[in-house]
């Protein structure tokens, strides 16, 4: 039997939204720019699926845009912001342990001439409202701070941090990666106090390869894409409807509350029993969001315990499946020696797992502290 | 029952691909990325599918980059090749009759100080050899020219094009938007003597959301994305996977030939009965791909018409679904008079239509002129 722990990484596709997808490809196959009643049908799965994604975010219809993910939907939210705002500056502020789709695109930034500050976490690994503070100045154009971090689960006091940088000064873009948070923890765009808010759709159940960016009415974005005039020109090209109205599906599925509170107890659950063995400790914080715990195995390499557990059919990961392997800039920055730092786990949950899960994760881990300690 | 003759708008997903897609999200739907044997087993469904694209066009299976779609595959090819060569020149030749995702890209770089020279296609709609190369100078950097016209079906002589231009200047970068074309006449990058060559699943029974493009071993090219290294970093994000290996089955399921001949006697059979209707001129030349049949039907609007056929559940439509229903910028490039531009109509094939489609067109059509023509 499979225990899947992964689902930070990504997570199965809900029936329900997988069968959406399917009738989609085979029946409702429609072009939704065409102008035929067959383009019309599909037009109006788009319809449902930007209202469902709206409603989820306490946004707008017209705020939500389809993108091909959430890398896409955090390069247009820093690319498009950059060109949107380069004539009143050239600062930009993110935090030094967001998604690689955010460090990287600061980092071109950084050779196309525009200054990036990269705010470091404290020992926790939480962003702190003054030291984002600190940073801003006149020429400061963007901030981008994810709302929950990926590999420890920490939760960044955005609305916090917005609220102070729009204080400091109202024209500065507030972006937020929230694909960790979304599903998780319920989000309102306007609490926030978000410009800019990126969602993904194959962490919360639905299929890989579509997500959205939340920009709020009145915000320019100059667009990364450039053809026809789907998702009003910031985002052309053929919508991927089957991925779409099957995202539309899975975030119509959410059950924030329940849900949270059966991963809170099967997080305290793990907690416990890991507690139980020799060699573990637990880098999330207790405040961390419950989807997603960190651990250091011992002095086992993580790669190695994770090939270990794998033969058991037990599926967590070392860190960020889009860094593959290399050491964690997270941890890092958090300060994690390195001995802990090389042998961390991310064990992340879905509402699928159970009880049985965490109990195959703990027994696999203990077998190979074990075995492999011995090598 | 349904009539759906707009297949160069996007086409129905077969059962196998629909299938492959649905066994992706909800058995095999671990992240590629992934390092334990889940995300091995996606991976390998990322290689089989690039396999089989890459062996549709003659490529190597690392000359295939996965995409969110056509647009995106243009849009990568020419801003790509624009940022990568603005050191050596800032020309750029386009056709005037390319996608919009090719045009507004262009227009895109024209704003950005690139020169774009667009090509006019002769009175049959194609862009003749003569015309690319004396537009080709010393700070010439690229040539994009469509395969095949997705309002006439006109085929360009890419071949003969791409070879006189690199004869002139082997330097320059020859990118062929092939999305109309593949699946429907064999392709060969190598014959072609393209650089750049994009596809895109949705118009060959795969799902909508996920092309690719063709980029030679050695050719540079600066990406749009940044984030993760999926795609060689040239397209980095979770892969679309459930979209990838049902583009890969449907590619697997090509069958040239067969249905070349097929739709070619469709073709054929609907240009017998539309020139037994007074009214009807036939727009693409006698010479255009097949699957492609543009047409002007007396003084109907075509907008009217497509309405008036949708009620006889027969889909076609007016032109590119992109443009939604704006003049068409190839039939004024063509030469034609508004009235038979105002009054289009383009009827696109795929391997799962059959005679009945062709009468209902017909009957719907004849109707339509009698009903429409008195109002």
């Amino acid at each position: 039997m499979e225990h899947y722990l992964d689902n930070s990484a990504t997570t199965a596709v809900s029936q329900c939204a997988a069968q959406k997808a399917l009738e989609i490809m085979t029946k409702n196959y429609g072009n939704p720019s065409s102008l035929h009643l067959k383009g019309l049908c599909a037009e109006q799965e788009l319809v449902t699926a930007r209202k469902t994604i709206a409603k989820s975010l306490g946004a707008s219809n017209e705020e939500i845009f389809f993108t091909s993910g959430g890398t896409e939907a955090n390069n247009t939210a820093l690319f498009g912001t950059a060109q949107a705002k380069k004539r009143r500056g050239n600062k930009i502020i993110v935090s030094s342990i967001e998604h690689s789709s955010v460090i990287e695109a600061a980092k071109k930034l950084e050779t196309d001439g525009f200054e990036v500050v990269y705010i470091e976490p404290d020992r926790d690994g939480i962003i702190r409202t003054e030291d984002v503070l600190s940073a801003v100045d006149d020429s400061t154009i963007m901030v981008s701070v994810m709302t929950v971090n990926n590999e420890t689960g920490a939760i960044m006091p955005v609305a916090d941090i917005f609220s102070a940088v729009k204080a400091k000064n109202n024209d500065i873009i507030c972006h937020t990666d929230a694909v960790q948070a979304f599903g998780k923890i319920s989000l309102n765009v306007r609490r926030l106090n978000a410009d800019l808010l990126s969602v993904s759709g194959h962490k919360v159940h639905a299929p890989k390869g579509c997500g959205a960016l939340y920009i709020k009415k009145g915000i320019r974005i100059v667009p990364l894409h450039y053809g026809g005039e789907q998702e009003s020109k910031i985002r052309p090209g053929t919508e991927a409807l089957p991925l779409i109205a099957a995202f539309g599906t899975a975030v119509g599925e959410f059950k924030i509350d329940e849900n949270y509170g059966k991963i809170l107890q099967l997080n305290g659950y793990a907690r416990e029993q890991l507690a139980k063995i020799d060699g573990i400790v637990i880098n999330s914080t207790p405040n961390a969001l419950p989807y997603v715990l960190n651990i250091s195995a011992g002095r086992v390499r993580s790669e190695t315990m994770l090939h270990f557990l794998e033969e058991l059919e037990v599926f967590i990961s070392s860190g960020s499946a889009c860094a593959k392997g290399k050491p964690s800039h997270v941890l890092s920055a958090m300060g994690l020696d390195k001995n802990r730092a090389d042998s961390a786990l991310r064990i992340s949950f879905s509402k699928y797992n159970t009880i049985d899960d965490v109990d195959a994760l703990c027994a696999g881990i203990e077998a190979g502290l074990k075995t492999l300690a011995h090598r």
